[in-house]
């Protein structure tokens, strides 16, 4: 329950959707690594929240116990103080796990890829956050995904802002992920969820739904620098200073257009220690409406300048910040999208069949293929003594395969071969 | 324990490894698939005969009872069966899991690679199976692992022996695993497990003796097809009939100069039921010894015509056969040649550092960078504000990036950027 197969046609569109993941982390200088599936269970207790009960765990058959990996997140930052790492930007696609009740129809599974890409180690501020964003950029541009926008906000900017309205300390993750809900629900039902529920005052509640439905560029970074009580907070002044340089880099990228400084993004995760951020995709179809509705989620990822250390002995921390690419549904978009063109992918690369018109020329064949595949041409033929030349052809229009190399009784005794077009019919003897 | 992190220069060397495969795999238009690493426990128990032990189950924490799949092969007849396919060409390179004692020193893990190759479908014979053995060979062609040699045998051929020889068929299987040692120990110790441990007379063990230490060619081939008794059983009529047309098939792909008809070879598992195969590679240190020595199976396979009907609620049988790469123990092989070459391998494909050589230029470098990206160029920079160019150029060679595009002042002001070739330090104005 939860998982799937995926056939020919799937794999083939997601190794295509992952390719182009890898090759912009291949571009931005990152090295691969791999680690297991399986986690000692201690590692993975107490990383993620309410969310730890979701964590498949296996029987003890004696040994070690054991879980699946829920990120990659967890596993990156247990490697790098296992090994004293203390700098490298490495990527990893791979498969993880969470015992959630799956709701296969939006994209979301029990067992699903993760595509991250991250950069550790102590830099001047800004540099690799400013490159994480330009990799979500350059990724969704090339995948014409249609329009999105990168929402980006900082943890410490709202811990601010719950500080100035009078929230304490103690409910300063309840009231973000309350916050969080601000792209799915009215302010009017977060308001009424941060008083009801979570037990904020109506005035503080008041008070930071002026602050959390703020939207916008450089210049609301500056008016909130100059706010007289967001100003005064240290927090929110550092979270506030560096946003504005994130911005005069991502200016350098050119990439400002797609970025929205956004106060209601806080995300789910405890982790996060500072600049946060989550790309969404744009709805098109009704040109006439003022404000583009997003249509869910595509990437995301941050700053977890704590994780690295709950795992070293010593509390040695490394900074981190990365991002996740959400390939399960990208992959749906463009499952979806494949679908509506009408457009078949193909499932193999054979780039020829090598058929026989008449009878008994199956060592005819053997021979030619042997040759084509010791030349590294991807060959296919059909796995009968007498096939008809009829069903061979077939096979390439059912299969996509281009080029038909046909040898016959008088091809053989001219010791050549036919070559055929199977698309235009046309032929060639070579 | 027994599971192992993939550290940079490990996962680029393994990635290297894998294409190798998968490129071959597409070479022969197969497609790929992927299943969930997850199969329930049912899938599995009553597949791996004694092994079945060594699966490694999850706990029930409600719902289904699910374990890790233990190989690629019944997964696949499972995908087979339940989606009703008889005819399919497909790769898949993915982890699997035994609970085993590691060997991590002989590159034997709880948690590794497969990389599996099968076709299914009923076919005229051989034609298949020839691709196999084909497949095989050009990948440890490709790999240049050394000399090797593929030994062929077939599950009828063997119980032929076992039942002219006066084994009773109940002792098959215990009979044909103490056999299958006989690439490790020599014959007498093969002998008394036989007749002490299995229970079989001294008579048939002899007997079968005669036959287990034959290996040969075509001529084999057809002196056994003679043989008064063997020629007798249908069985061993049928299989050998079949190895003389696969020695034909394979004759025609001119790979026999390779392969061994072995009648030692028996393989493991229990649902082979025609022809088998292993490859294994010879010690080449002394050219004088007489008989090449060999250090180990790197790949292995074989026909199992009746796994997937048993996923069948009909019992519809799919014939199969397909071969198995052993990627860990060529990944050892190739680990301890790069160490013994003292090659170092790259583990990034960077081709340009943005360097700056003075002060205050970091948005020179972030611009140009930009551009480098956007025109599909792996390029990195350091993530400081002001770097020392010495270190920058430091950097280019401890991670082999070959070329640096310095932006100074001078260049800013002129509108070019200085390439400089890292190992020869020539440099071009551009």
């Amino acid at each position: 329950q939860g998982t799937r197969d995926h056939p020919p046609a799937q794999a083939a569109l997601r190794d295509r959707l992952l390719s182009a993941g890898v090759s912009c982390f291949k571009r931005h200088g990152a090295a691969a690594i791999d680690t297991p599936v399986l986690e000692l269970r201690e590692t993975l207790m107490g990383k993620y929240g309410e969310d730890t009960k979701l964590i498949y765990e296996l029987q003890d058959q004696g040994g070690e116990l054991l879980a699946l990996r829920y990120d990659l997140t967890v596993p990156f930052a247990r490697y790098l103080a296992m090994n004293k790492i203390t700098n490298m930007k490495r990527y990893h696609v791979a498969k993880v796990y969470r015992r959630d009740n799956p709701a296969t129809t939006r994209g979301r599974y029990r067992e699903f890829y993760q595509c991250d890409f991250d950069i550790a180690g102590q830099f001047d501020p800004m540099i690799p956050d400013a490159e994480c964003l330009k990799i979500v950029h350059e990724i969704l541009s090339d995948l014409q995904l249609g329009d999105f926008v990168i929402k980006v906000n900082d943890r410490r900017i709202l811990n601010g802002v719950f500080a100035v309205c009078g929230v304490p300390e103690s409910k300063f993750i309840p009231a973000c992920s309350t916050v969080d809900k601000l792209d799915k629900v009215p302010w009017e039902e977060v308001r009424s969820e941060m008083v009801g529920e979570k037990g904020l005052s109506p005035e503080a509640a008041d008070h930071i739904g002026e602050y959390v439905q703020l939207h916008g560029g450089l210049e609301l970074i500056e008016r909130l620098l100059q706010d007289p009580k967001l100003s005064q907070n240290k927090l929110a002044k550092e979270g506030l200073g560096d946003m504005k340089l994130l911005f005069e880099y991502l200016t350098l990228f050119g990439i400002t257009g797609k970025i929205s400084f956004d106060l209601s993004l806080a995300r789910g995760l405890d982790y996060y220690t500072g600049v946060i951020f989550e790309a969404v995709l744009l709805q098109q179809e009704n040109e006439h409406v003022e404000e583009p509705v997003s249509v869910g989620s595509v990437a995301g990822g941050g700053r977890y300048d704590g994780l690295v250390g709950m795992f070293d002995p010593k509390g040695r921390k490394v900074p981190c910040v990365g991002v996740s690419i959400g390939i399960e549904r990208i992959f749906s978009i463009l499952e979806q999208k494949l679908e509506a063109s009408g457009e078949k992918l193909r499932t193999t690369e054979t780039q020829v069949l090598v058929a026989t018109p008449q009878k008994h020329l199956l060592p005819a064949r053997l021979k030619l293929i042997s040759e084509l595949w010791d030349a590294g041409i991807k060959a296919e033929m059909l796995y009968k003594k007498d096939p008809k030349l009829l069903k061979q052809l077939q096979y390439c229009e059912d299969t996509g395969i281009p080029l038909a190399a046909i040898v016959g009784e008088q091809e053989l005794a001219d010791g050549v071969v036919k070559l055929r077009d199977v698309a235009t019919r046309e032929e060639v003897r070579m």
